[in-house]
């Protein structure tokens, strides 16, 4: 009998790839390892409030009150909540058709994209207009229904960091289209280089691939690093001579760890530029409730803002789920001077921030001593990714192991320690150059024993593989 | 300059062809006139939240609860909250890794898998294997991916029912298969005919298709039937001979207003068939807590259960999200006998199911009281799909105004009536035949109102367009 539809071998082969690229070996062994007992740290995703984040307290009060509208009628309600909750509970609820088991307009909540719209006004000085926001559930979702518009086929090629998310190579995969790589200097603080990008677009070219889009990342993901507004310039002033869609995925926006390069937006850069290319480039940007000290994974919404016509892209997907629509709502709006419940929240907000400023700042000064390990800042996001330079010897065992050498480590880190990496062949790197990724979000009390832990692993890995005659350490 | 990628005449032709189905004309007239100020009654969308159907309650606290874990440490919170829904909140909270906001498995929470999977198995006698059952954000996303994984270009394609919803056909478009349509006999109570399904797929091969996979609907949308256990049967052989996927959209169970076809999940009938062919067939079933008597909209999470190896295929997308979880896991598993919740969760349930039972009956009666009007009784689901039976001139004029004939008459209605309805070539109908769409769901009180305003409306378009001369009604 040949195959069924369902049956492996004859499924469709871009969604065969796609599993290929985010199902890695290393979350499969670490998963392993727990089921049999092992104590794993999980630093493969960043999903801080599995890691312990609290939520925080104010939006969780207005969320849950919109959950369960008949409290507000329950003449105990203000022993359980703020009046200020309660007031913005109204407020949100009063923006719905029907609560929150409604459908809304596919494009969000009016009255939430108004105030996203608001908010972008303020960040950037530049009023927004709310009928150029899209909500989403979640930016991943966002992204991939652009890609999905922009890709026709193989033809169509999608400039991508390397490294990066691999939400960009998996989508495009999907999609069927190409991706074209172009490479993040890693001894320039993960800048960007446009003269390579014209390298890249070039080769595409020459290969018959018309180059439709370019993603960037800021702050960047693996690589933690901010843009520079003279870097955003160059990037756009790129994209207008190419012709290309922007697609900036904003999304740790709020995770800023360093005060020389605060977040800029890519919309801000653009339109401070003036002239006619503001208004020729076509940007589309991202951002989520799911990152910055939200953390609100299940909420994710997509802010998606463009200067120009996406309008005219419909949704196939009916509408965004109310709750994470409410949680962005806050976001943009959080309780003002004066509020009951602002002080509280500026409280929460600024421990978790300041926190995690702390800890990226552990574990870039723990990678940096230890041995054949060299590691950037984390000026954003939520990630370390250390370049580990693996001796020969190191490679070679790997080869004879059937693994990548960044993989071989990362396992052999996972035995030995439970610190669950993503090794960074997953996000792309330079031929030759090894990385690994770890979250910056264990809590803060245990990051020194797990950065004593990382450090005794791998001095010993070094010291088993290098080759010591062309060393003078004895 | 050439266009750029986001100008609508270079996007990817799929996702355009999507656009054209998914947008109606009717829906956009509405909006108009809503903002012009006119009362619109829509029911054009299953949406009963926006329609008045208030949330159970008991399902909503626990939720809330969960929303804002702290207040189970508050010594207030027996004020609010009863025991029951406070115990149900502290069991699906320790089901999570990190509460609401953490990322779980992308299959969803293995605890709430475990309590569909028992579900299953006392809804269908036979046991159920929660490895098999996978939770989406929405069943639109859980038929997406399969049908993104089973289709690999236009040599794939898909029977789909005709009168379907449409999400089948937008799919099938966006992925770029084709769509092969059989009908659904109205003269028989919208009942499948195999002999039509067997014509069906001889002539797709006849074109070079390849047929993968056959969706059914039931109970069905737009046509509201339950389909009878010799009928499933016989689908299932015919998908075991042809060697066919079998996707059954199950997420109107709930919906039943009548007693003589209960509803039968295709996953227990192919059970009861057993021999080779129980395990030869490769079924996927969806169910959904935004229908039935929940309506909860944004809670949609598929229940996706099949008898084979569609765990092979893996979800490109992070995990559902974490509060639909819980109302699944509160849907498959309700307040029992005893529990202090039990009298008020059967009471809200209950009204809601009678009500909508009586409103079928008002609404099918209604319809069939009108000249040139037949409609089928609403078995299961929430719509009514009236033939309307367009006399000769109407059609004439409708050509003159370059419409398509039952979108002119749902217009003419929309203007007259404010009633926001769906042509019936939404959905698919034979040739020369007409119908629309309504929902169920508009208030019981507001029911005859409606249906008096209908009639008089269809009743003068009638008058106006019939041609007298064959008649002798003076
Ligand atoms: C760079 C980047 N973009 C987008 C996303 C996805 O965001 P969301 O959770 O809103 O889908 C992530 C999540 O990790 C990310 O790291
Ligand atoms: C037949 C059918 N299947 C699936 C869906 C989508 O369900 P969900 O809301 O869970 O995505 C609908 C929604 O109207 C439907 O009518």
């Amino acid at each position: 009998m040949s195959p069924k539809a369902l049956d492996y071998e004859s499924l469709n082969e871009n969604v065969k790839k796609v599993q290929y690229a985010v199902r890695g070996e290393l979350y499969l062994r670490a998963s392993e390892l727990q089921k049999e007992g092992k104590k794993i740290i999980f630093t493969n995703v960043g999903n801080p409030h599995a890691l312990g984040q609290k939520p925080l307290t104010f939006p969780r009060q207005v969320v849950a009150l919109c959950q369960a509208p008949f409290l507000l009628d329950d003449p105990n309600v203000g022993l359980l909540f703020p009046a200020d909750a309660i007031a913005r509970a109204k407020h949100y609820l009063s923006l719905t058709s029907g609560g929150l088991g409604a459908y809304s307009d596919s494009r969000g909540l009016p009255g939430v994209r108004k105030e996203v719209a608001d908010f972008i006004g303020r960040r950037d000085g530049y009023p927004s207009d709310p009928e150029l926001i899209f909500l989403t559930d979640g930016a991943s979702k966002g992204v991939m229904q652009i890609l999905n518009a922009i890709i026709r086929g193989e033809g169509d090629g999608v400039l991508v960091p390397v490294p990066q998310y691999p939400l960009y190579s998996a989508a495009i995969a999907l999609f069927g289209g190409s991706l074209v790589p172009y490479y993040l200097e890693e001894t320039a603080n993960w800048g960007l280089d446009v003269a390579d990008l014209r390298q890249s677009v070039a080769q595409a070219r020459r290969k018959g691939i018309t180059v439709r889009a370019m993603v960037i990342i800021n702050p960047g993901n693996p690589t933690g690093q901010c843009l520079s507004a003279a870097n955003l310039r160059e990037i756009l002033q790129f994209c207008y001579q190419e012709n290309l869609v922007l697609l900036g995925d904003e999304v740790y926006q709020q995770n800023i760890y360093q005060d020389e390069r605060p977040f800029i937006s890519v919309k801000k850069v653009l339109m401070d530029m003036g002239g006619p290319m503001s208004k020729e480039v076509q940007l589309v940007s991202f951002h989520s409730v799911s990152k910055g000290y939200w953390g609100e994974f299940h909420l994710r919404v997509l802010m998606l803002q463009t200067v120009d016509e996406i309008y005219k892209i419909a949704s196939i997907s009916l509408s965004p789920n109310v709750p994470a629509m409410i949680f962005l709502g806050l976001m943009v709006n959080p309780p003002k001077p004066g509020d009951i419940s602002y002080d509280q929240f500026v409280r929460e907000s600024k421990e978790i921030l300041e926190s995690l400023r702390r800890r990226a700042r552990i574990m870039t000064d723990g990678f940096n001593s230890c041995r054949n390990v060299v590691c950037n800042f984390t000026e954003g996001a939520m990630y370390s990714f250390p370049q580990i330079r693996l001796p020969p010897r190191a490679i070679e065992a790997a080869k004879k192991a059937g693994k990548v050498p960044d993989v071989f480590y990362c396992l052999k880190l996972l035995e030995a320690t439970g610190i669950s990496t993503v090794p960074g062949s997953g996000f792309g790197q330079k031929e030759g150059v090894f990385h690994l990724r770890t979250t910056i979000l264990p809590a803060e009390e245990d990051m020194p024993a797990i950065m004593a832990s990382f450090k005794k692993f791998n001095d010993e890995f070094m010291e088993q593989y290098e080759d010591h005659r062309g060393y003078s350490r004895m």
